[in-house]
């Protein structure tokens, strides 16, 4: 391989999505290899917030809700995801968090699978998802049962009500046959939930084609949503009907302002509601969705695949032979590599310092998203000088070690 | 009295809070009567959300979970909002929706009153309230009670785990004796949780002088927190230990950032937590509280009173008798006045033609809110005016029908 920096210039060159940066504000000095737990903020983003802001919230007031169509947001939000995840337009929703998702979904199923009780997942799944279903558990509803990803089919059995797993890993990136495992789940008779958290705007993925029962996400990663954006749920349309959810928040009926006692679920989606939408956070969303619905999920996986291959090819001739975490086969992860390293909170903390920004997962993994919207070859092969020269000159050694609340 | 207009000027010339009105952007050729439903912007919010998305979003990337305590934001707005309420700082905290909170502190109370089932409310409370019983309920745990609001007291028995109000009531505005039936459920051995949606910013509440256990409130009316700002919960100190809810996600771990398998729940009101914080939510909603606390509440009361006091003498003026749902005394409502009216939509919907906005609740309810931080006394008297030449000339039977979604 020629030197890095001049392959990456080549890359660049011919990167079809090399004018989507600009789309971006990104700072000055920095690699920005964390996209994979908040994704950058799309100009046209920060545009569609000040007419929010100014336009709709000072100016229109209350009336917004309908001349602005606030109240169709998290309709109109969870349409334009479902492409993204091969689910139809009225199979997603855009609401509360991740976590408040789950559980309306883990209770759904609950609801739909009488006499079972078991909600299976594995093991060092990202903990929220694993809390969700100890909080049913706590309630009496459900019970958690946890076996290693290799051991998951032989699990499913006939107490399972709901299979509940991470499509993408969040420390290794590993990627689960949704299709198999779905096929698994309901040969058992199981439902299943998939958490597309660190898929969507990701890779592709398709629901429907798995014929997938409910997934949620997250907004604030390769959606670029912003900060604690709000979250999609996913229920597939053969659901709709016998969906019940215990959130039955007013926004979730069907007939909102009627102001009765009595809850009737709206039809479709619209169910899984609960309270009033929030606005700003939607219109962030939905700006970072048209974007990435704009590139297109095929050609933003093709170039994460180039770019982390890419990376892992700097490496080498950095000659630096690292523990990788993730799968070396890129069809096999999403969209970032993660390397175990006994030092990786310093190495991740002596990056930072450099500008390189990724972050460290408890308790050895130094991990590296590769968001294709915004990042250049040319930052992949900066990032892996910076790494080398960090761990060659021992630098992390002195890195300044600092709690860090660093949200996935 | 004088001419009403005159009179307003002489008012809005001796307000001690008028130049707050200043301070806020509001459109021209609009008298604005619903900020019980969305408060109107502060135009500080509007610089602290671009300082927001741009430096700490877009320039901060995820480093501002730190280096701009967006991982505090929840508990220091929760602190901002205590005060108003008559709550000690650690005892309230912004988070999720009204109604999520709802369920989490219903099931919070069934926890904590072992053998007891019965959630108590009134009929007509606001549905959302109801709701989320309803959901409780489907889930089995919980069996929903109603009871007029004469009769609470008398429905309250040893099967009472909560009783459930909301301190101002949405339609009527109504007050509830807080301190009064907090007793009256505590003497029946049951928990109190107060909605106190329509009272946070609005008039002074004393959870604490008053022994409440829960409260719940919203952050998008007198609070001003924008279109679906996040809401906030309370619960009383002594229960924080034995409080147990169960959305049970990673934000509400005691060690988010361990990434344990298992759920251990936050010390102190952070337990409360579920998903990632909104973080574009919760700045505005702090620059809609930091407003108010600065305004403070006792100022505030005493102008909505004057305000509703004086709308209701200009309606006298113009002849006008109207059937008033609202208590006289202003001391037993909080900062709104309801009208029940045959055409209650048609003359809501003429008046907006004319630039006054209030909003109709279902069936015969005209709904005047008067929020005291920026309505003026000419605003009242103008929009006292423009009531009585809609009724006189009839002018609501040609107003345009349309269904309207409105958000309390």
């Amino acid at each position: 391989m020629s030197d890095p920096i001049d392959q990456a210039r080549a890359l660049d060159a011919a990167d079809p999505l090399r004018d989507y940066r600009a789309w971006f504000e990104l700072p000055a000095g920095v690699i920005y290899l964390d996209g994979n737990s908040l994704g950058a903020l799309p100009k046209a983003t920060a545009e569609r917030l000040a007419q929010v802001v100014h336009g709709e919230w000072g100016e229109g007031l209350i009336r917004s809700w309908n001349s602005a169509s606030w109240i169709d947001l998290p309709q109109r939000v969870g349409g334009k995801i479902a492409p993204l995840i091969g689910a139809g337009a009225d199979e997603v929703i855009a609401a509360d968090s991740t976590s408040v998702n789950l559980f309306k979904l883990i209770a759904a199923a609950l609801h739909m699978r009488p006499g079972r009780k078991v909600i299976l997942s594995e093991p060092g799944n990202f903990p929220t998802d694993l809390y969700m279903i100890a909080g049913l558990e706590a309630q009496g509803l459900a019970t958690r049962r946890l076996a290693p990803r290799d051991n998951i089919a032989d699990a499913l059995d006939e107490d399972v009500a709901l299979l509940l797993l991470t499509h993408v890993h969040y420390k290794t990136g590993e990627v689960f046959d949704m299709a198999a495992l779905t096929r698994a789940a309901h040969e058992a008779g199981a439902l299943v939930l998939w958490d597309l958290s660190h898929s969507a705007g990701a890779i592709p993925v398709d629901l429907n084609g798995s014929n997938a029962d409910f997934a949620v996400g997250c907004g604030y990663k390769y959606l670029n949503g912003g900060p604690g954006a709000p979250a999609f749920a996913h229920a597939a349309r053969r659901h709709h009907d016998a969906l019940q959810q215990p959130l039955t928040g007013w926004m979730g009926h069907a007939a909102p302002f009627a102001f009765s006692d009595d809850y009737a679920p709206a039809p479709g989606i619209g169910r899984l509601l609960t309270g009033t939408p929030p606005i700003l956070g939607l219109a962030a969303l939905e700006a970072g969705v048209d974007l990435i619905a704009e590139i297109g999920i095929d050609r933003l996986a093709a170039k994460s695949r180039a770019l982390s291959e890419f990376f892992r090819e700097c490496l080498a001739e950095h000659g630096l032979e690292l523990d990788l975490a993730s799968p070396t086969d890129p069809a096999r992860r999403g969209s970032q590599l993660s390397f175990r390293h006994p030092q990786a909170y310093a190495v991740c903390q002596a990056l930072i310092a450099r500008g390189v920004i990724g972050d460290f997962r408890d308790p050895d993994i130094l991990r590296l998203g590769f968001a294709p919207a915004y990042v250049s070859f040319a930052d992949v092969a900066e990032a892996a000088r910076h790494l080398a020269e960090v761990l060659e000159n021992g630098e992390w050694e002195r890195a300044e070690f600092q709690e860090r609340a660093a949200v996935t």
